[in-house]
């Protein structure tokens, strides 16, 4: 590729980029898209709706920047939580490492480089006209002195980048451990943790702590159990009950089974939509409502004949007939109640929730898992810790997850249901990624013009038009691959959330580690060693030669890579600002539907879309630094972008669901490690490619030496993402002892892991009533 | 290799059993030679030495036979615990897979492969002339129908294996289970472990259950805890002892701080053999005594000096001059004792222990470990699971061995000369597999015979004589192989010794595996793959083609290995019968020395030693078993022979110094598996060379299949093998508490842990007290 084909693509990005720049910051002071813009702001209360015009609204301003850039860290780690805390820092980690990268890259290895004469001399009267290869270390003469200095850039890296993440590494686990650290212990804290002191206040530090330590949080004190047998003649709650109260009488504090609720959630979910159409109809005029109350009769019916079907379900599967009397008694009661609630058109009407709760306890399938929970954290962990059972398939234990963080469907599937979806999980992804082979060919046949030619010879002279051509390679292959690589993380969600995890944090982290492979095996590896699916496979069966296999092709794709980095990293993390789907959806919402009095919600940052994003172009840049260092001034740009943007995202748009406290750090961690060995892999396969082998040798130290580091951290950092330590436990419960409040709580605790289809459901025709939400589960 | 051949190998092996069997069967009677041959019995008092002599011991009888094939798993799991019972399982494992393998082999494969016309067609008039592939898979023809009876019976030995192994499995984790199982919980645990019940009758199991479950032990109740930081004025007892009695102040018992010995240890052992050199002098005649006092007093002095000098090293470490003023008058005070000692020749005197025991403790360095003990087994064990410090590399919990089973000297060792040892144990494992080429290569030599000749052509008429070709080809190399291997063991064992582990069971197991996995790599590997370490390196860089390679070459090599099973397992394990080197010893002892009043010394069986060879015929077994079926009578020979001598030793010789309570197991559960996977992968390259590709990719499953089993296996079994369930140890705990003798339990427990090299000793010049154990802290 030539320097103008990567400008033009560079030219195109920067006006977009600017676009949606300017479109933000007017869009943004318009009232009626604050639902799309500033959500977080708008729930918190913090924003008014001013629906006064002036024209000041209609200038593009830049007071966001400076606000977005003075976001301290403490502030973000109390608003947003660790997990946004973990992402910013991998941001400026990548940050830090290429701005010394790039001082290295530019100032000394490009120079070097552009010195070779292996390829052909660069031509310094005409720099568009060169190719991109000029610039790159494959334009260094075979056997060059120069090459040393390469070495020696190579050892630097990686010394540094080791040296930041040990950093942040002890950064983040000293505040994961402050989320539950009592006050006085901060000192205690610095010492083991040094150089978290250094850079921030002290006094900042104990607001935070300060902060996370003044509630007891559910999950804490609880754990789930899985595979429960039941005894002979009990239910699972029974067995339950007599386990923990035999082998834990002065912990155990109560426990709830997870019962499968799939089709009372539906049910719930249909008599949502009855009630919402109710109220519709009530807004109506009185000639149509008359029309559609027909309808709407039906409906109920409908429903009303669902759920005598449902309990019939629960009679069949009842053996006592005289539960299954009152059962029926009960379901009569309920038919009844439905009449009346059509009868009387909806209004004024609250569906009993305690007998809702009451009937559906009583007739749904056990699933052999159940929330215990104990009276202190360090007793919940002790038991989380230890095999249970003599048999040691039974009574598995697992850390809870916050109680708005449980992924309730997970429960309802059986466990072979569960093998087997963990079967089709891997198969879909392996499907996914053969599949996906079909738009990286394409891309490949865009940057191989002349290969596109001889594809599709009517194209020819379309082709033959410079400005055509360098859109056609420069711009178009990138932009395919993002809009490709759009659809990847929903489906590995969706993968993930049928394989088995019981907490949406969990799901997202295991989404996450599947799109970040998926990305570099599909984007790295395929432009890489372009070909088959097999032929890549059948390059990492031969271990020998992966060192001189991509030293030959890495660099050649150098150009490629850059024109990534500005369309897929640039644009879209430009187009992130404006949030163009959701504006969509706005746009088209108040096109059709006159209402706009839905609630707001405030949406949660899609962590395993983003963070494989960051990682790949970190990737990019320790892989490329020494063959290409033109690219580093591009990721600059991509990160410095991304910095200011989410930082703004974080106070106006995005809020967090649930937190997993900091654990996408260690995948944040072990790419890192990755980037670096793949880095010493293509340089020994460079070294020995340019005939300096004993660079190759002298480099093979280096790898050993980062996994040794890695371990070394895996020993030092890992346990404290995994689990707290004793020492902390005990002496957050013993602070607890003497606090009053601790009754209440544990009152609260024995139905906070409540399944919200059982919840209590509290339907009122109040019209001020619509703005809280419908289910009060969510409550606690 | 041709029949005959073999058939030289068998009859001179054959030989040599009937003539250790019968000089076994002589020598067993002689009273001289009772502490060879049952020191076991003696030690236990169950023998008086006879020494009426009538014509009765010079027959050879067979009475120790149906002796030792009486003895019952409940006799052996009592006498010699449940590593004996896993050894001897693992053999009757191999007996029950290799009689069934045997008889499809023998009568179904056999003649199928003897049907075969591809090599050359089978000589029935003259037998010993036809060359052994005949009766191996090479003789089948390409393409052959015949094939798909070796690929059922591949499935078969697959399916018969695995659900054996499950089997065995299952009740060794029962009887793991018993051994610290409350007594009215066995039925509950047959419920668990089916097929337990069915081949043990109940009665003797609870018998069984009865015996283990009588006393508590030491390492039940404590761990070991290193890398503890020292507190900034403290010492490191200080630090456990606030540590724990801040966080777990109701179940925290005592506490033992490990201390560097090594020099005491060896100024002790210095100490001992001038007092045998001392007891020596007392017995010999007068004239001979004053020439060796005048040596003897030197020795003395020396010692004494010594003993100065490391008062000098304690001295210059300890920084409070009050203290080492003490440490002054203590070892000047030591050093008039031993003039005491010389002056008096050393009779009738007592070395005052607890005088020694505070001189030491007071100036020996701390190790930054303890072990720390508790109140009761799931206290323990609780913190044994738990991350204890906020530094993960603080405080790090392990599980205490018992008490006379740990390995003192490891605990000498700093942390940074740990770690060196470790890496140079690496190092030494790869110098050791590379130098063993040698004697491999040569081994290769002579089973090619005219490639010896070319080597050394003066050999040429020697050779030609057929009994000489014979034994050199059938006989020779397996013998050179035997000895070599000989010394692998103790090697091995010494490289885990300084490997860091804490126990000598753990050293014994860590040693166990890496003879194994040395046997595979060095004999199977290198036989099969004759060639430099780095070719047979290559081969394994290049998985694709690896099962192509082993059919190659793995059926060639049959009857090397039939000549193997011979040498190396029959004749060695009758010479296991007769003890070679301790009768060597015993008659040394016998010329050199007259005394004959050493206490007996009853040996533990090495299974570092004895395990890998099991297995490794096991995997020959395996591999072979569709390839080469002759191969199997030998093996069964080996394991009947195995099996009725092994358990005749552990009647009469062999005595258990510690346990590893089944941990064995495991090791040999993964072999198994791994020689299954072998064979699947020789099946897919065979099915392939002889052109049944279906065959070739029918039989991929099966490898998968297994893996799937073994996960399942790991899952099942594993964790019990691992540590014990909280169910067991809580209920365990309770029985206790009603227990009488647990508070003197809990008395003794506190001092369980001194370190033997600085307990009291008593020398005693009384000449009965010579039987008794120079120290006394093998006794608690």
């Amino acid at each position: 590729m030539l320097v103008s084909a990567i400008l033009t693509s560079v030219g195109i990005n920067s006006a977009l980029c600017v676009l949606f720049f300017v479109l933000y910051s007017i869009l943004k002071k318009q009232p009626g898209y604050y639902e799309v813009f500033i959500p977080r702001l708008l729930a918190e209360g913090n924003s008014k709706r001013r629906s006064r015009f002036n024209l000041e609204r209609l200038i593009p301003s830049t007071g966001w920047l400076p606000k977005a850039w003075k976001l301290s860290e403490e502030e973000m780690l109390s608003s947003s939580g660790l997990d946004a805390v973990v992402y910013m820092r991998t941001i400026t980690f990548c940050l830090k490492v290429f701005s010394f990268a790039g001082i290295i890259g530019i100032f000394i290895l490009l120079p070097v480089n552009c010195s070779g004469t292996e390829l052909h001399q660069i031509d310094f009267a005409d720099l568009y006209s060169n190719s991109l290869d000029v610039f790159t270390i494959s334009n260094i003469n075979l056997g060059s002195k120069w090459l040393w200095i390469h070495f020696s850039s190579v050892y630097a890296i990686t010394i540094f980048t080791c040296y930041l993440l040990y950093r942040v590494s002890s950064i983040l686990c000293s505040y994961r451990l402050l989320s539950i650290l009592i006050l006085a212990e901060f000192d205690h804290l610095q010492s083991l943790f040094p150089g978290t002191v250094t850079e921030y206040n002290y006094i900042s530090s104990k607001r935070i702590a300060y902060f996370y330590s003044s509630r007891p949080q559910p999950h804490q004190f609880t754990i789930l159990v899985r595979n429960i047998p039941a005894s002979a003649g009990g239910s699972v709650s029974d067995s339950v009950e007599s386990f923990f109260t035999e082998y834990y009488p002065t912990t155990y504090l109560s426990h709830i089974i997870v019962r499968r609720t799939s089709k009372v959630q539906s049910l719930i979910n249909d008599a949502k939509q009855l009630y919402k159409r109710l109220l519709h109809l009530q807004s109506e005029p009185s000639e149509q409502k008359c029309k559609q109350a027909g309808l709407f009769g039906q409906k109920v019916d409908h429903y009303g004949k669902r759920f005598e079907d449902l309990e019939q379900n629960a009679r069949l599967e009842q053996s006592e007939v005289s539960l299954a009397k009152s059962t029926i008694t009960e379901t009569y009661q309920y038919t009844i109640f439905l009449k009346y609630f059509k009868s009387h058109g909806g209004s004024n009407c609250t569906l009993n929730g305690m007998f809702h709760n009451k009937f559906f306890t009583h007739h749904l399938q056990d699933t052999h898992a159940a929330f215990v929970s104990f009276k202190t954290r360090y007793d919940a962990s002790t038991v989380f810790h230890m095999q249970q059972s003599i048999n040691p398939t039974h009574w598995l234990t697992e850390e809870a997850p916050q109680p708005n963080d449980v992924f309730w469907p997970f429960f309802s599937s059986s466990f072979m249901g569960r093998w087997i979806s963990k079967l089709a999980v891997v198969v879909a992804c392996i499907l996914l990624t053969i599949l996906f082979l079909i738009p990286v060919v394409v891309v490949q046949g865009l940057t191989n013009l002349s290969q596109l030619e001889v594809w599709f010879p009517f194209l020819k002279s379309i082709l033959t038009i410079a400005f055509v051509s360098q859109i056609v390679t420069g711009y178009l292959p990138s932009l395919i691959l993002m809009l490709f690589l759009k659809i990847v993380p929903p489906i590995m969600e969706f993968l993930s959330s049928i394989q088995g995890y019981i907490s949406h944090s969990e799901i997202e982290r295991s989404a996450c580690n599947k799109v970040l492979w998926f990305t570099i095996w599909n984007i790295f590896f395929a432009t890489v060693f372009s070909g088959s699916v097999l032929y890549r496979i059948s390059i990492f069966l031969d271990p020998k030669n992966i060192p001189s296999k991509l030293a030959a092709v890495v660099p050649a794709q150098a150009s490629f890579f850059i024109a990534y980095v500005v369309t897929s990293g640039w644009t879209s993390t430009a187009s992130e600002l404006v949030r163009i789907i959701p504006l969509i959806c706005s746009l088209m919402t108040k096109c059709c539907a006159a209402s706009t009095d839905d609630e707001i919600e405030v949406p949660s940052i899609p962590y395993h879309r983003d963070i494989p994003r960051v990682l790949f172009f970190g990737l990019l840049g320790i892989a490329y630094f020494f063959l290409a260092p033109v690219i580093l001034p591009f990721l600059l740009v991509y990160f410095c972008l991304a910095y200011i943007i989410f930082r703004n995202q974080f106070i106006n748009v995005y809020a967090p669901k649930y937190e997993t406290a900091g654990k996408f750090w260690p995948i944040v961690h072990n790419l890192v490690i990755f980037s670096l060995v793949l880095m010493h892999v293509i340089a020994v396969g460079i070294f020995s490619l340019k005939k300096l082998p004993l660079a190759s040798t002298l480099i093979l130290p280096l790898p050993v030496l980062t996994l040794l580091f890695n371990e070394y951290c895996r020993k030092r950092f890992l346990p404290v993402f995994k689990a707290y330590p004793a020492e902390i436990l005990i002496k957050k419960d013993r602070e607890d002892q003497n606090d009053a409040t601790m009754s209440e709580f544990f009152d609260k605790l024995v139905t906070t892991y409540q399944d919200p289809a059982l919840m209590p459901i509290q339907y009122c025709a109040d019209s001020d009533s619509l703005n809280r939400p419908l289910l009060s589960s969510a409550e606690m």
